[in-house]
C-alpha cells in the first residue's frame, strides 16, 4: 500500500491547497479529523459552509459583514472624516486590533498589479472617490503595505483624490516597534530618518 | 470593530482547534476559505464527510481502509508470516513509504500510557494475539516508537508472543540515515553501539 485509502487521499489534497499547508501538514490535519469526533467535524464543515452563506462585502466599504452594512460602517460613533484606505479587510481587522484609528475604512479589495493582469479599474477606486465626494470626508490616509503595488497603488489613488480638495496621507514607515537597526534593510532605515520628528 | 463577524469567527475557532494551527494560520486559512470559490469550499467540506463516513478500521489490521479488508490485508501477495506492530495508521504509513516491508501489519491504536488513563485492555493487543494463534505468524517485529511509552508497550507485548512459540524482534536503534554523531543524543549512540554488526 503506496497511497492512503481513496476519501483520505482526497481529503489530503484539498487540505494541501490552502495556503501554508504542506503534505505534512496535510497528512497530520487529515489524521486528526478522521480521528476527531462526528461532532467535531461537522463543526468544522458547518463553520466553512456558514461562512460561504452569510459573510459578504459590505457595500459601503467592502469589509467582511454578515449583516447589511459592516459593524464599522453600522457604527454612528466611527469618525467619517477620515477615511482609511486598505488594499484587504485582513488589513483592516490588522488596524483594528491596533485600536488607534477611529475613523472608517475602505477596502480596496487588492491592489494595481500589472504583472497580474490587475489594473485600477479591477479594484474599489471608484467607490471611494464616490464616497469622498458624498460623505463630506476630510482626510484619507492611504495605508497599502509599504511595497512595490502598495505604494504604486497609494500614488495612483492620491493624484485622484487630491483634486476633490481633501488631505491625503500615507501611513509612517520607519522601524517597527522593538526593531533593531543593525538588522533593518537600507530602504527601511532611510525611510526612517527620512520620517524623523521632532522631540 | 475588535473581532470578525460571528460566522468568520466560528471558522477560525473551528480551525483552531485543529493541531499545529495557531491564531495567525488560522486567520489565514479562514480567509483563504472565505475567498475561495464555493466550489473550492465545497470539495473540502465534502472531502472531510467522505471520509467520516467512508473510513473505518480494518477488522483485522486496525489500518485505515474504505473497504472491507484494508488493502494489505486484502493483498494475497503480502507475506502473512511476518506481523508489523504499530501504534497508529499513520506508522504504517511511515513504513510504507519505506517501501522496505513486504509482510502484513497490526496497528495497537495507541500506545501503553499509565499517565494519560491507557491501559493494555485499551489497545488491540488481544487480537493480535488471536492473530499470531490463527493466522500462521512466525515473527512479530515490533515497530513503536523508542520512547517510554513505546519501549514499554513493545516489551509488555514481547512478554504475551514469546510463550507462543513466535519470533519477536524490535525494529533497530540508532543514527538517522544522514545523521552526524556530533548532534546525536547519548542514548541514541548507546543504542547504535549496542546494534553494532559486523562488516
Amino acid at each position: 500500500m503506496r497511497a492512503y485509502p481513496r476519501p483520505l487521499a482526497r481529503l489530503v489534497e484539498e487540505l494541501q491547497k490552502m495556503p501554508g499547508i504542506g503534505p505534512k501538514s496535510a497528512q497530520r490535519l487529515a489524521l486528526y479529523l478522521l480521528q476527531a469526533s462526528p461532532e467535531e467535524a461537522a463543526a468544522l464543515t458547518e463553520a466553512v459552509k456558514e461562512v460561504k452563506e452569510k459573510i459578504h462585502a459590505c457595500p459601503v466599504c467592502f469589509n467582511f459583514t454578515d449583516a447589511e452594512r459592516c459593524e464599522i460602517c453600522a457604527d454612528p460613533r466611527r469618525d467619517g472624516r477620515v477615511l482609511c484606505v486598505v488594499a484587504e479587510a485582513r488589513d483592516l481587522l490588522a488596524l483594528e486590533r491596533a485600536g488607534e484609528f477611529h475613523g472608517r475604512y475602505h477596502v480596496l479589495q487588492g491592489l494595481i498589479s500589472p504583472m497580474d493582469g490587475v489594473g485600477p479599474e479591477s479594484l474599489r477606486i471608484r467607490e471611494l472617490l464616490d464616497r469622498v465626494r458624498e460623505e463630506g470626508v476630510e482626510e484619507v490616509i492611504l495605508a497599502t503595505n509599504p511595497t512595490v503595488e502598495g505604494d504604486a497603488t497609494a500614488s495612483h489613488i492620491a493624484d485622484l483624490v487630491r483634486p476633490l480638495g481633501v488631505k491625503v496621507t500615507r501611513i509612517a514607515l520607519g522601524l517597527p516597534a522593538g526593531g533593531d537597526l543593525d538588522y533593518a534593510d537600507e530602504m527601511t532605515i532611510a525611510r526612517a530618518l527620512e520620517g524623523r520628528r521632532e522631540m
